[in-house]
């Protein structure tokens, strides 16, 4: 039996570059400004030179948004006030450039590529575009059973692998995480909690718009689905056990990011969780990892702690789609254009700090 | 005698449309996604409705930054660690293309101004482009001595208003303040300690780098500065008296684009003390205010509380020349096509939460 593509992803996964980050350090210095005065978007330079072994950096363009969609079975117990068909529905609205994410993806220069990984309802369109990559019909309800196989998570990972080595050989230097399906914040707290050790109360939120009640169920079937996950359990376990067919094929979305060594930008607490998971399988995948943005979902600023991530963006957003992290994309962009296109104190006849007066 | 062109504007500032901004809410809540799942971009996409007095918002396209530099006779005091010079060594950076504000501003679409508003030593090229309106070479010493005349202060707030006003005549349609001057972050937390009562202490920073020993002796001129100044001083008088001629351009700009009725988005320190004064003679100004980060200059937070406003970003930045606020464009605009450009639940054909399942 052959190694999947996730697999041969992960293990082809390599440190980021640290001479190239020593590098943009040096080189903001000799910039005219004072040294470090333009904070965050000094870090990400220096990460985007160690992702390119270089310095000054690519601008990472072209950018591709990957929309994963999936369905839960959790959604069973009412732990969404949304109608499940409101996934497939959006899928059309994906495809037919309707949603905020198209809006967004245009706005920033970003294609959107939508794949259907696991949607549970028809989808009532053509859907121009869609590509259609179902493992299963949604997942099972991790209330009670495991939400998928084993072989159909790895299935899962695979599809987000093939779709982010496929963006990137088509000529992609940045990938974003984007998701859409009705109950993924529930699965996605199940994997962070599991994979953190927080406790399902702290990672569990009101997704897209949940009252007092959902949220305390929302928080009961958490608890249920991770009890079921034993200390120190594979991550592809939890992921099959507890997680979401979508955000299995983010985590192997990431990982194949990382292989190819181009950054990969990540949205929410779906993401978040995908992130996660892909960098306890493959843990030199956290060097490519670039946070959009601080989600309103609790999970998100639990899992981005844990892999050492400081988000970019904090608007109180709670969509989804990739939306987060797309508004991120000129930040990340900008970057990389200060370290390849500012004068140095010396080129600019500029005097330094402290010279004499 | 006539009235100025600032005084003129700041009588011509009307509010923001209301109407309009109920308009946004409810478009908002029809569009394909939870409400209020996309955080303060709705708020950004309201407040431009009520600038523009319609719904959708037109994007606000093409943006101007306007970077008014001036000096600060109150280096002689030894606030800061860069000689004077920098600031007609960086006014020739600007020109020559070669600052951040360029680099970022070339990014986002942005046009940029710059506008010598009282720089003290030489500009040591031609400057291509430079816009030559100085009201004095640098402003008196405001530890011991008045920053200007109320006539130059005057002057130099029609500075500004007259920049404002000729950009949006020659088409553009949102503005980006920008700022230079060594010394500036001094001048303008004593403006910020005066208008709005908080310790010096408080609102005084390392500006581009300042120690403890410096910090100390800053915060010592900013308390002597606002001493001469009396309870309900006149915002005019306390600009004279403690600001910079680059803070009273800027404060004639803002003012002008509100009167033309175009949002304008404010940098950091210097920015948020020329909007308290702005808002302090015409507090219609508010509306037109946005954000566009939280700088480290803590005077910035200070004077942003006062005002209302909650910035964009929060990168850690304190460079100035509009950099910030340059960086939240996208974002700003991105608010506007959200409202122009998504698919309704009906148009598009999801369900709304809570239908019957």
């Amino acid at each position: 039996m052959t190694a999947s593509s996730f697999e041969q992803a992960a293990r082809a996964v390599t440190p980021v570059d640290a001479a190239a980050a020593q590098a943009a350090v040096t080189r903001h210095n000799q910039l005219t400004k004072p040294p470090g005065a333009l904070g965050r978007l000094e870090a990400v330079g220096i990460q985007l030179c160690a992702i390119a072994g270089r310095c000054p950096p690519p601008v990472p363009e072209p950018v591709t948004v990957a929309v994963f969609a999936a369905d839960h079975g959790v959604v069973a117990e009412g732990v969404s006030s949304w109608p499940q068909e409101v996934t497939a529905q959006m899928v059309a609205n994906f495809c037919a450039d309707g949603a905020a994410i198209n809006v967004l993806a245009r706005h920033t220069g970003a294609d959107v590529i939508v794949v259907d990984v696991g949607v549970a309802t028809p989808i009532p369109s053509d859907a121009p575009g869609l590509l259609r990559l179902p493992v299963r019909p949604g997942t099972g309800n991790i209330a009670v059973q495991a939400a998928m196989t084993p072989a159909e998570a790895r299935a899962a990972l695979d599809v987000g692998t093939d779709v982010a080595g496929r963006a990137v050989a088509s000529g992609t230097r940045m990938l974003v995480t984007g998701d859409m399906g009705i109950g993924s914040t529930t699965a996605s707290a199940a994997v962070i909690a599991a994979l953190t050790g927080a406790p399902a109360a702290t990672v569990t939120g009101r997704g897209a718009g949940a009252d007092e009640a959902l949220l305390a169920r929302k928080i009961q079937v958490v608890d249920r689905a991770r009890q079921r996950i034993t200390a120190n359990a594979d991550p592809l376990i939890i992921l099959a056990e507890v997680g979401g067919l979508e955000i299995a094929a983010l985590a192997g979305f990431i990982v194949g990011a990382a292989a190819s060594r181009v950054p990969v930008v990540i949205d929410g607490v779906i993401a978040a969780a995908a992130a996660l998971t892909a960098a306890a399988v493959s843990p030199d995948v956290r060097g490519y990892l670039i946070a959009g943005h601080q989600s309103s979902e609790p999970g998100s600023a639990v899992a981005l702690a844990h892999l050492g991530l400081e988000p970019l963006l904090d608007l109180e957003m709670r969509l989804g789609e990739g939306s987060g992290a797309t508004l991120a994309v000129p930040l990340v962009q900008a970057a990389a254009k200060i370290l390849a296109e500012m004068a140095t104190f010396d080129s600019a006849g500029v005097s330094s700090k402290n010279q004499p007066r």
